[in-house]
């Protein structure tokens, strides 16, 4: 990646341990305009797009290509990332659309990812990386509180304690979140589930919200440039029967055979990560 | 891999439609001569064993060293894989002490992984692929059946099919097998028992017996020369209790850390896969 990408990913690094402070979200604002800068000076390629009524297109070096965009979300908009993370710090219910919100945060992410796509090989971690950095500042400057990586169990003869993935504890009688954040699931999606069932056993059902927050199931194939979605619906729903229940699963670029789901049993509510922010403090209420 | 070991593995692969069939063994039989004797050709080197009581050691090429192999099961004796496979082939229980059975195993299935370390760069898959055949061959050729790889699911408005590890359907009143097959797990292994509280959802608990196969968990540091094992047995305790439980959990090299869970709550039975041949007797009375 560019050097000055590279320094503002290293400098996230450095304040996660304070992840949801305002200035975490001034080096994502740095990031916005330094990828989406970087982006710019390259080529966009249209790709046959096999998922009905969604255009993607791919930036362009003419020896590599990026993941598939999104044609209607990508419209880099700076100006509503700042008045999402000024309201988020400020306390204030975001005036944004939840379509714009989800808009901001979606072109700073595939826009930075793109940048590793075209300046690294083969590198799946920095951006799965840089995306659960972004999606749990944004979480828990929203919640107002710091997430936390494990939790202890006590069971009798045992005293240990469970990594998880970002958990958010309100405090007595509050919500508890669990968020998996993933730039895609494909088939390890079952361990969300999982992990929920773990948290429900553990801690009792219903304790924690499992939330997770996911960024697309885009997959381009790079010869023939087409992109298609890979979902797994069927399984989902016996998932949701059978394994634990989620509260929510947002994305920030909807696949369309998960949208289908919010229609059919089970209870399955797949939204984009935008409605977040408007809808949190229904769900941290317990009776939600 | 070598022409001929990769001519073998090719066979194999077109073999897989009757996988229990004594024809695969056969195949089997030459790829554990083969293996074993293009290994000969390369050197042994001692690693660091961090591991209590387990000594290990890599071929070595010069320029690249292959996997961890346990020094003390690492014996080929194929004569008693001969024996192994006349016995299951004839219905005969096998005459062979467990540990023997054990070793053959573990000999056929190391000496073909480390010879495709040896010869092919950041190849996972070959390996796993080879090692599912090996397993999935010995078990449905001890059980008579072939396995299936979905299940149908019928619950009111769903009418799907749920793709699984290799299953066993012995038929009426009689046990069902949920195998998934590992070179290693990782934290990757919640799926196991995220797919087994699947199949006790759906098809009610204990109608399949969960026993996953597993080669090791050793890792290696090629440049300190040192060996770990990567065990998190605390986690295994919380999926065992919350999530589904199995019935066994099959080594070919025991890790030490499991072993110890045979003697703590909760019940985790965690063996040599040698003993499945002694006891899937026992395993099948629906009573077990």
């Amino acid at each position: 990646m560019s050097r000055k990408l590279e320094k503002l990913y290293r400098r996230i690094q450095k304040l996660t341990g304070n992840i949801k402070s305002s200035e975490v979200s001034d080096v994502f604002t740095d990031i916005f305009s330094e990828s989406t800068h970087f982006l710019n000076k390259f080529n966009r390629s249209d790709l046959a797009s096999k998922i009905p009524n969604k255009k993607y297109f791919v930036f362009d070096t003419g020896r590599k290509i990026s993941r598939a965009i999104n044609a209607d979300i990508y419209l880099p908009a700076i100006g509503d990332w700042l008045a999402l993370v000024h309201a988020i710090h400020n306390n204030d219910r975001p005036r944004l659309s939840s379509e714009k919100i989800n808009r901001a945060i979606y072109c700073l992410a595939i826009s930075f990812c793109a940048a590793i796509d075209l300046t690294k090989s083969g590198d799946q971690k920095t951006p799965g990386t840089f995306f659960e950095y972004l999606i749990g500042h944004l979480f828990s400057a929203r919640l107002g509180i710091n997430p936390r990586t494990n939790l202890p169990v006590l069971n009798l003869d045992m005293n240990t304690t469970l990594p998880t993935d970002y958990v958010f504890d309100l405090g007595p009688n509050q919500a508890k979140f669990h968020l998996p954040i993933k730039t895609s699931t494909r088939e390890r999606v079952i361990q969300v589930w999982a992990h929920q069932r773990v948290l429900d056993g553990v801690y009792g059902t219903g304790r924690f919200w499992g939330t997770p927050v996911i960024l697309a199931e885009t997959k381009t194939d790079s010869r023939k440039r087409e992109v298609i979605e890979i979902c797994l619906p069927e399984q989902w729903r016996i998932y949701q029967m059978h394994i634990a229940q989620l509260k929510r699963i947002y994305y920030l670029d909807v696949p369309a055979a998960y949208a289908r789901l919010n229609e059919v049993f089970p209870p399955l509510c797949v939204k984009p990560f935008g409605d977040f922010f408007g809808e949190v403090d229904i769900l941290i209420s317990p009776l939600s």
